[in-house]
C-alpha cells in the first residue's frame, strides 16, 4: 500500500495561493483552519499531516510564511482527529534534545501514539541570528549535532521502561529500577536524564528525515524511519530511491524505510480543466516580482521577458556561476516542459523542484502508481497548490481511484502513525 | 472581585492523593483528564488554570511528579474550554527567549487570547544537568538572565504591529514597515527578530511571577503583571502583599498587579467532615517514609516518633543548623496548630508553607474574604489536595458563597485572561 502524507503550508504550496479571492488567508491564525485540513486528510485515510518549520520571517510582502508554531498546533489538532499521524519539523540546530524529546513525547501521549518528528538542521543565517549565532554553523557541524541530537532523544525516550509507572497505591508509583539516567556527555550535549515523561506510546515517535546532501543521505540511511524526498521526475526519484535503499542496507538495517517524494497535484475532471486551475493560480503571481526573483536564480535581468512567450535560451549548467541547484531545476523545467515564461514562474512558485502532476484523477493515479511500482516512491508527501481546495480535490477524487486499484487503504487498520506506516514498535535500546 | 486560579498538579497537591483508591493516577498520561479539570474550573468561572513545571524526575517512588509537558497540554485544553485563562510555567534558565516567545505567542493565538506565562528561574541541579550545566547556575546569574529573557520576549511580541498582516491580495501580505527586527545583543542573548508569529491577541500574554527572594520580589515588582505567593497565614500574606505593592509603586508602575497566594482547602458540610477528609488523606502517607523525610527537615531522627502523639519539642530556629526556610515552616505549624505527628506530616505533604483552610463552604469563604479585604490577597491560587474531587468541591460549594457575597464573578465578562484579571492590553513598546 502507498503511504500518503499531507504537507500543510499556509494557503497552499503555490506562492500566490493566498491571493485567490477564495483563499483562507484570513484564517492562518485560527487553529480551526488547520484542524479542518487535518480532518479532510483523515477523511481520505491519509497516513499523516506534516508541518515544516522555520525560525525567521522572510519575504513577507510576497505572502504568508509561518504563523502558528507546529508543536503547539499539533496538540490541538490531535484532539480534533482520531487516527491520522501528526508530524512536526524539529530543528536539531536550534532545539536541544531535552526540550524536543520532552515535547514530542508529551505529544505522543496526548495523541495516543500518532506523533512523528522530521529532523532538519535548518539553513538560513536569519534563523541562526534568532538563536544566538552570528551566521549559520557549517554543514558538518550541523549534521554531527543532528546525529547526536537524535541519539540522545532516543535514549531519553528509552529512559523509562514501558509500563514503568506501576502505580502501586500501597507501594511505589515507579519502581526505581524501571527508570534510569542516560548520563550522556557528547560533543554537543551533556544530559543526565531520565526524561520527565514516561516512554511514549509508540516507543519512539516516528523519525522522519529529508536527506539530500551526502551527509543528509547517510544520516537518513542510518537513523530515519521514513524519508521525505525531492524528485522532479521518475528518473530522479528512482536514482534517490535506489541510493537510499542501498545506503539503508549498507548501514546494516533490514527494516522498511518508506520514501515519500513531494508531489504537487492539480486535479480536474478533464486535463484541460486541471491546466486551467494551474493557469488561474499562475496568473495571480505578481509578474514583475516573480521575474525579478527569477533573475536572481538565473543570473540575468528577466524583467523585460514577455510573459506568454517561450522562455529565452539560457546558458548551460556548466557555464552558470551562481548556486547550481536552483538553476538546474529551472533548466530541467525548461527542457522538459517547454513552458512559457508565465508557466515557468508558476512552476517555480509551486513546489519548485518537486514533481507536479496535472490531470484527471485517473491520470494522476496512473502516474502515482507508476512511481510506486517502479522504485520511485513508497508514497507521497502531498503539497497541494491550494488549501483546503487542493486537498479536498485529492481526497474526493484521487483517493477513491487509488483505493479501487488496491493501492491505498480504505480505512485505518491501526491506531498509531507507526502502525499506518507499517513500522514495528522499537524495543528500548538498553 | 477576587481572582481565583486552579493550580493543577497530578492527582492533587497532597503527596498521598494518588494513593487514594478513587484517585485518577491511571489517567495522568491522558489529556482528557486535564481537559476535564479545566472544564470544572471553567464551570466555576475561575480566572485561569495553571501548570508548574520541572525538568527532572525526583522521588518517583513517593508519587507522580511530572508527566505531560505543560505547553503542549495547554493547546489541547484550549480547545476543550472557551473562557478560562491558561498559564504555563516557563523556565528562563532552560528555555531561550525565541522558543518561549514563539510558543507562548502561538498558544495565545490558538486560545484566542487566554495565555499566561509564569517565569521561573528553576532550582535543582538535577534539572540543570538535563540542560548542559554541571550544577545549577547561581541565583544572581539566573535572575539577571530572567529579566533579560522577559524583556526580549516582550520585544519579540512587539516586533509585529497589531494588524500587521494586511493581507492585500493585490499587494503585500505584510507591509514591510509594520514588522521590525529587535537586534538584541545582551549579556545572555543575541536575537535579531522579528518573531515568526504575529503579535499575540493579548499584545503580551500575561506575565506571572512568584518572587520570594529579594531579587525575586524586585523582578516581580518591575515586570510581573500578576504574582503567585506563599503565605502561611494572613499576617505573612499582608507582609508580602504590602511589600510587593510598595515595590511596584517604587518601580514607577501604577497598574494593578494582583497577588494570589497559594491556598489548600478541605471542604465539608461540617468542619468535622472537612477534618475527616484531611485525616483520610494524611493516613494514606507511608508513615516511615514521611518520618524519614521529616528527619531531614528538622535535623534529627524522627523514625521513632509516635504518630498520634503531639510533636516532641524542637530547638528554636536560631539554634538550627540546616536550611532555615523549611524548618521555620515546621516550627510555625507546630506552634500555631499544635498538631499530632501524623497531622504535621500531612500538613507538610499538602502545600507545606501555603495556607490551608479546613471547614464548611461558609467558613472557607469567610477566611478568603478576610484575606481579600485586609491586604492579604487579591485572589488565590487554589491547590486542591485531591483532583478532581478537591476542585469539584470548591466549585460546587465555595464559589456560590463567594458569588452570593459579590466577591466573585457569576459569569465571564471578558474573553481574555487579561480581561478576567482586569489588566489593560499593552501597547507595543516601540
Amino acid at each position: 500500500m502507498m503511504h500518503i502524507n499531507l504537507f500543510i503550508f499556509g494557503c497552499g504550496h503555490h506562492r500566490a495561493a493566498w491571493r485567490h479571492p477564495g483563499s483562507a488567508v484570513e484564517s492562518l491564525g485560527d487553529i480551526a483552519y488547520y484542524e479542518q485540513l487535518a480532518q479532510i486528510a483523515e477523511r481520505g485515510k491519509l497516513d499523516a499531516i506534516f508541518f515544516a518549520d522555520g525560525h525567521s520571517t522572510d519575504n513577507l510582502t510576497d505572502g504568508p510564511r509561518w504563523f502558528l508554531e507546529p508543536l503547539t498546533m499539533l496538540s490541538a489538532i490531535s484532539r480534533a482527529t482520531r487516527h491520522i499521524g501528526l508530524i512536526s519539523t524539529v530543528s536539531s540546530t536550534f532545539y536541544t534534545p531535552f526540550h524536543a524529546a520532552r515535547m514530542v513525547a508529551s505529544l505522543d501521549h496526548i495523541s495516543n501514539g500518532r506523533m512523528g518528528w522530521n529532523v532538519v538542521t535548518s539553513m538560513f543565517d536569519t534563523e541562526a541570528r534568532n538563536h544566538g549565532f552570528d551566521t549559520m554553523p557549517g554543514h558538518d557541524w550541523r549534521y554531527a549535532r543532528a546525529e547526536e541530537f537524535v541519539d540522545v532523544a532516543l535514549s531519553l525516550w528509552d529512559s523509562w521502561q514501558d509500563g514503568a509507572p506501576q502505580m502501586d497505591r500501597q507501594g511505589a508509583y515507579v519502581k526505581p529500577e524501571s527508570i534510569h539516567s542516560i548520563d550522556h556527555k557528547g560533543e554537543h550535549f551533556r544530559i543526565d536524564g531520565p526524561l520527565t515523561v514516561p516512554r511514549p506510546p509508540q516507543g519512539h515517535p516516528v523519525l522522519f528525515q529529508a536527506g539530500a546532501s551526502e551527509q543528509g543521505r547517510d544520516l537518513a540511511a542510518r537513523r530515519a524511519e521514513a524519508i521525505y524526498a525531492v524528485a522532479y521526475d521518475l528518473a530522479a526519484a528512482q536514482e534517490y530511491y535506489r541510493d537510499i535503499k542501498r545506503r539503508v542496507k549498507a548501514a546494516g538495517r533490514h527494516d522498511f524505510v518508506p520514501i515519500m517524494p513531494g508531489l504537487v497535484t492539480y486535479v480536474g475532471s478533464t486535463q484541460a480543466e486541471a491546466r486551467a486551475r494551474q493557469r488561474e493560480l499562475d496568473e495571480l503571481l505578481p509578474a514583475q516580482d516573480a521575474l525579478r526573483q527569477l533573475g536572481m536564480y538565473v543570473g540575468c535581468d528577466c524583467t523585460g521577458w514577455e510573459l506568454d512567450a517561450p522562455v529565452p535560451s539560457l546558458p548551460a549548467l556548466e557555464a552558470f556561476k551562481g548556486p547550481k541547484g536552483r538553476y538546474a531545476t529551472v533548466l530541467r523545467i525548461i527542457n522538459t516542459e517547454k513552458p512559457t515564461v508565465r508557466q515557468l514562474l508558476g512552476r517555480l512558485a509551486a513546489g519548485g523542484g518537486h514533481c507536479t502532476m496535472v490531470g484527471t484523477p485517473e491520470q494522476i493515479a496512473d502516474e502515482m502508481e507508476r512511481w510506486f511500482l517502479n522504485e520511485g516512491a513508497d508514497g507521497f508527501n502531498l503539497m497541494p497548490p491550494t488549501l483546503p481546495g487542493g486537498i479536498d480535490d485529492f481526497v474526493e477524487q484521487v483517493v477513491p481511484v487509488l483505493q479501487k486499484r488496491g493501492l491505498f487503504r480504505k480505512d485505518y487498520q491501526t491506531e498509531t502513525l507507526r502502525g499506518h506506516l507499517g513500522l514495528a514498535r522499537p524495543c528500548a535500546r538498553n
